[in-house]
């Protein structure tokens, strides 16, 4: 016996040598071909023209092994609307080109034209995909993308299957009214979505909207496509359950009626576990939940989501916990939940200690350096520029370029931003009341960068403030892109420079792509300036990136390799 | 007294010399500076996203004098969505790349950007302007040219004021719903306008429209934006009323209740004077008539345009003709006209009478050559290609490439489009039955052009048929770009190649850019190839060329100047 046991000690370990790292393994090649088109569909009953990728909202989920090339195709069949993808949550490392932030990294794709995107997926774990240009996102234009760990690698944790759930708001207006109304005088806010969507379904209430014949589509609300997602589970089994959330807007809570939920991943990385019956899941945040079907399995249960940190106008979506062999379309015998069922939306404290209670799993600690080389603080405020109304971070409202930053500082071209001004660091936090309305709401527009020195450790201090309505602070998700980011800290009330850091979690802090800061919270952030390239540090929801809630990062520009042609044809890039 | 006549004389001889001919005149040049937007706009009381140019729709009218260089600085502020701008009946001579005919001469302006478009008017007359991309056009990105002669010069007929009326039809779906419907399978067609606008104003009846408080904007039949037009008139003196059309779909009839209009102007020629009371305007087709303020001076009277050669389910638009000092807001006396009160929507015969009796006036007839070097006979008709309903000509269905034409082949791109397909010269005329629906309906769909020889003269025989739906054949008006064409004949039924030739005007035909081929009907024109550069020729009903009712000609490419940088960025010629 002993050879044999011995032989199987090698092969193991010849396996674990093998594929053990992603810089190691040779990963291979996914290719997929998109086509992306206006469609008609029916996510929530009511017909809406969407954008779709090969004829599906959201789009198809990417699954991929940690080391593979994702190589997507894609063609633009908007007719006179350009589009841009965006990796959301991929680094790019070494492909800052293929970000898919327009204006950022890249010109955006024409209408007739293929663009190839190719970037490796370098880190097990879940992530998402969504244009990144103008406000199309809201359009449908998302999906999730799955990345496994190498063959006979396994999670820290166990479970029998793997399952994708993402979450949307839905409004029935076009990106097109939407944004122009945001930049209108008077400014016309965009209002609550009609629904939610839970894996692109969600149900608006047909009877509730008088539908005139002659405008707008129908609304049916025995459309199949409006049938509620349903997640079949065999009693006894367990549950990866991957939920993002790519809502325009809304903050939200999901849960599964007498479930509970253990979170063991965030962003790409593992999670100490703990349990949630409420997930709270902002714009921009995937987190993996396990699930356990361990309940009475002679009926179905409500999986339900619903809007948090805003006055709920938009009733809850339900889907189906369906467990087999009951019918997958048998009602739950509960009542689905309304929005007088809701807990007080404005509570923010149950949100908080769930930002507090995520944190990185042991064993899985990437240890953050114990110091940074320069602390930048972002207040966060509403604004009125030229009657305008505008979001801001330190009074400067972002206003994004048409000559993409990556190629105008690759190449120096001087005049497609403006290279000397260099956005402020911080606010005059000694003086400035968060929890007042702003006594001076001006701004500045502006298209300046924050230039870092590659390799530098930066921290980041978001600190949120009241809106221009009195006793109004909302919650805003950050969202950084080619990094992830140790999350230091979260407080209430206004960042105290010299005292709030002591309190920094330097033992084991999460890293994420995504995090909020919450109403008159602050929220500490560090990451290495390590990854040459640009990229954008924006809030998530659409509506605010596109009033000024947003800022660049550039590092290292000048170790970036060549860039591709591809990516040129816009603003100062014209041959 | 002599010398002083003498004088005169000499001044009067000096002036007419140094102004008479455009080759000579050194014209000025007029500068605009444009920016494209979307508005929230109520043209006919209901509120609709409109593309406007500097706030307006129709955009500003551009005026000028013959000889005049145009510079207009576009910037586009559409957000995701390109454009493109075509100056209608310009024939942008030397300047091939400035017709603003996306994927023919140009690559699309893209968000963010400013193009400059820079021509010379080289003709007296009424030109128009509108967005050639998409169905980009029925947005409300549209306006007038008015060219006047030099000073000092006037033109045959006279008159005391100059006015300027813009007519359309207006839809309330967008743009976007109504070309992913055309590309849907199931086909689903636009439909008839909820409006038609003269001058910018129409009048949706609200009362007759459910709308959602959720969905769309409002409509209030107060709304100052949707007060009709009024041409305000000073009895007994003579108006100039330029007319254009840039319906999407209808064909109008225009009149002016208890008033001839003398016609005198078709596409910038003068017309043999003759009178009328109901003017037929196809889209893309100009008039200049004269209103002589000769009635009864006491009350207003009623402008209105209705549609023809459709079954009409649109109300008829009205604007009021004042007569000064009655109070501009006085209601006519008379009712206004409903659909009920229209004449026989599918009586072709005063229409074609029309078409006949539009001849080039005494004195200022160019005569054509008296024979041609090629003849293209084009059948129009209706098709059905891998489920997607089309339109075709001689059962080509055109496709417009993305690499634009006029720099594939200048810069020999050959891949950008199909350069080894000639599309055909004719049809199997012998044996097609143009009465009956198509029995094989199938069409190919190609992005192949004519190829003509510079200088060449050319006859285009448009031959109309029934459609995919028995005894029905309809209206096309058809538009060449970079030249005007003799329009030598019109006829019923199928043209005949040996006889109606002889028929042909070959004594004073009038010259046009855009001409009607009637239903059942056949058109014929003549041209001079004489325009190096690449130039489309399309029916102007938007829906129809979107579906593939079009051809493109080029000639004498190899004798364009160098293409400027700016037309350049997209499909196959980005650096």
């Amino acid at each position: 016996m002993k050879p044999k046991i011995s032989l199987l000690k090698f092969l193991v370990f010849f396996v674990v040598f093998v594929f053990s790292s992603s810089s190691v393994v040779e990963g291979s090649v996914r290719r997929f071909k998109w086509e992306v088109k206006y469609q008609f569909k029916s996510p929530d009953c009511f017909e809406k023209l969407t954008i779709t990728v090969n004829g599906q909202s959201p789009g198809p989920t990417i699954t991929a092994q940690q080391g593979d090339t994702i190589v997507v195709e894609l063609k633009n069949s908007l007719m006179t609307e350009n589009v841009a993808i965006h990796w959301h949550g991929i680094r790019q490392i070494g492909t800052p080109w293929f970000d898919g932030a327009e204006g950022i990294t890249q010109c955006p794709i024409l209408p007739g034209e293929t663009f190839t995107y190719q970037f490796v997926v370098d880190r097990p774990g879940t992530y998402m995909y969504h244009s990144h240009y103008g406000m199309q996102r809201e359009a449908g234009l998302q999906g999730m993308i799955r990345v496994s760990l190498p063959e006979g690698e396994s999670e820290p944790f166990r479970y029998d299957y793997d399952r994708t759930i993402l979450l949307a708001d839905w409004y029935h207006k076009s990106t097109y009214e939407k944004a122009t109304g945001l930049a209108s005088i008077p400014f016309r806010w965009v209002g609550e979505p009609q629904s939610l969507l839970i894996q692109g379904r969600g149900k608006f209430n047909c009877s509730n909207s008088v539908i005139p014949s002659n405008v707008a589509g129908v609304c049916n609300s025995t459309n199949p496509q409006c049938a509620p997602f349903v997640l079949t589970v065999v009693p006894g089994k367990t549950y990866r359950l991957r939920i993002g959330s790519l809502t325009s807007l809304s903050a939200l809570s999901f849960q599964i009626e007498g479930h509970n939920l253990t979170v063991v991943e965030a962003d790409g990385h593992n999670v100490e576990p703990f349990t949630v019956r409420n997930l709270f899941i902002y714009s921009g945040e995937t987190y993996s939940v396990l699930l356990k079907a361990d309940q009475d399995p002679k009926r179905n249960y409500w999986i339900t989501t619903n809007i948090v940190s805003r006055r709920p106008s938009t009733p809850p979506a339900t889907a189906v916990l369906n467990y087999y062999p009951n019918h997958p379309r048998r009602r739950p015998p509960t009542p689905s939940p309304a929005i007088s069922d809701l807990p007080v939306w404005n509570d923010t404290r149950p949100r908080v200690a769930l930002s507090l209670a995520i944190r990185a799993r042991r064993g899985f600690v990437h240890a953050p350096p114990a110091s940074s080389d320069r602390v930048i603080v972002l207040l966060n405020t509403q604004n009125e520029v030229n009657g305008f109304r505008r979001w801001s971070v330190n009074n400067v409202s972002f206003n994004l370029p048409h000559t993409p930053y990556l190629i105008a500082l690759k190449e120096n071209i001087t005049d497609a931003f403006d290279w000397n001004f260099s956005p402020p660091e911080n606010y005059d936090w000694e003086n400035y009341d968060i929890f007042a309305k702003p006594i001076n709401a001006n701004a500045t527009i502006r298209d300046g960068i924050y230039r870092l020195r590659l390799n530098s450790t930066v921290d980041v201090i978001l600190q949120n403030a009241n809106t221009m309505n009195a006793n109004d602070s909302e919650t805003h998700p950050w969202h950084l892109h080619g990094h992830d980011f140790w999350v230091l800290g979260h407080g209430q009330g206004k960042f105290n420079v010299s005292e709030d850091p002591k309190k920094y979690n330097l033992v084991d802090p999460i890293m994420k792509n995504t995090v909020p800061v919450h109403p008159y919270g602050w929220t500490a952030l560090r990451f290495r300036a390590d990854n040459p390239g640009v990229w954008a540090f924006h809030c998530h929801i659409e509506s605010h990136f596109f009033m000024g809630m947003g800022i660049v990062f550039e590092e290292g520009v000048h170790r970036v390799g060549n860039l591709p042609p591809s990516i040129m044809g816009c603003g100062h890039t014209k041959r």
